[in-house]
């Protein structure tokens, strides 16, 4: 079990946690079954557009089924410990952060493998990222993740640049996966803590 | 022509009503338009969304041109009818239930027979059921289907595995085909008779 | 470069301008990545979506990178005209008009193509044209545009219809494209002018 495949797993546990949180937040009457039908599409959603997209089958979902058996196991955790997890909202945002950092190089570089442009596996990457929770928000019925303020997908998109200029110089790929991950989690971080934004499309109403 | 065929129709006429009632109720301006556009992705949305996460080329609404025409022709008898069809809501609930068990029984059946695992073609066997719903919820702003609280989706989920634990009996195909459709009604109308519903996942603030 | 190809890059233009306008108006806070993420999706969504549903792989904007430049390349000029362009409201909406109407035939071209039924090709031109905007109505949180009062997806639905029956009288293929993209242009100019709109589906409440 390589250290990657490790992440990834580590990935959906987060991306599954957040579904589950996100629709029993919202509605405290959720029931069992809507949290983790929430948080599974939340955690699957975004590889498995990524592969549609690239026409990549299996999906990894229905190939690995270690993933379904890691979500079952995170949903049911995270509704035992609801009480505690929702206290740790600073650590949770850290996990999250974590979590689109590695499905956006992982992404990539699935991308990159299936031999489309650079440009194109940017893209993907992000969209690995990023549409498990566009999903989940579509479903319960929130304003998209990456129409908030803080810089979100954007974070992605540039590391998943990062990523590939760093290919570009042949940089060894053990190395690379690891800066990458650490520059989009540096982005969010800095982008939080000093509440950076992008600058506003529609300027003149300001 | 096959009694399992005969149902998938009867089972897309369904859907299709479904469709067509949600989004004219909603909104009294509906034309005739957005009624057909929303009954048709109802009744295509799940199985095709099946397909596409199996890879699973031509789709079968691409493939088999009656099913569309089924549509079709449900749309109009709906519109025709509309005054005497939302009278006879209970009898509707008892339409939606029989189209989502046997939508589940063959979605788990077209999964299986692609080569996936029980657990996938279980969740398969869901989403080809409840799917075309939640699109349709999502196009029309509601809430969810499977977020409402009576026992829904997880009723399909139990069936799909109810029809695998059988299919490892080595039970005989049809009469474990018509046994699990029945499994599912009964357990959505107990459910609905008795006002069932699933624990809370967020139980601390109860 | 044919005619054809310059036809598609403008509708492309269109829809990228319509989602990055469509967003930041709704909220005027947006900023640069959320205009140009809607912009984007709205842009490839309905030439994806068409592609997936038919299995045809690579997607066209997968493929073809000049479409994703074209796409930032609209979205910055949109920003920074963002002033002008709402002015030209009137100017827009038949931008978007003939954006639809290219799509439709290009769509049900490509269908027809790869070998699916007329009926199925004509489904496939409309989805081209609409499910972009479809989704990006879903993404900000709009009643689709499908719904609304106008003559819209139904407009590309009979325009579709008219091309394949000037196909089946065996029309030679550029006329019949491009009688075809200004008979959906004028259904849809004539219902916009006389205000007309599709007879109401639930026709007792009048």
């Amino acid at each position: 079990m390589s250290i990657q495949y490790i992440l990834e797993i580590l990935g959906t546990v987060v991306f599954a946690m957040s579904g589950a949180l996100a629709v029993s937040e919202k509605d405290s009457e959720q029931d069992w079954f809507g949290a983790g039908f929430t948080g599974f599409v939340t955690a699957i959603g975004g590889g498995s557009l990524r592969d549609i997209m690239l026409g990549s089958y299996p999906l990894v979902w229905v190939q690995d089924i270690t993933l379904l058996y890691t979500i079952i196991a995170t949903i049911v955790c995270t509704g035992l410990l609801y009480k505690w997890l929702i206290r740790l909202r600073r650590t949770f945002l850290l996990f999250d952060t974590l979590g689109i950092s590695l499905f956006t190089i992982v992404g990539t570089e699935k991308a990159l493998s299936l031999g489309v442009s650079p440009e194109i596996a940017a893209i993907m990457g992000m969209f690995s990222a990023v549409m498990g929770g566009v999903i989940r928000d579509i479903l319960t019925n929130e304003v998209p993740v990456l129409f908030r303020k803080e810089v979100y997908a954007s974070a992605c998109l540039l590391g998943a640049t990062f990523y590939l200029g760093m290919v570009q110089l042949q940089v060894e790929r053990n190395t690379n996966f690891i800066v990458s991950v650490l520059f989009i989690i540096l982005i969010r971080l800095v982008a939080l803590k000093y509440n950076l934004s992008l600058p506003k499309f529609n300027r003149l109403r300001h």
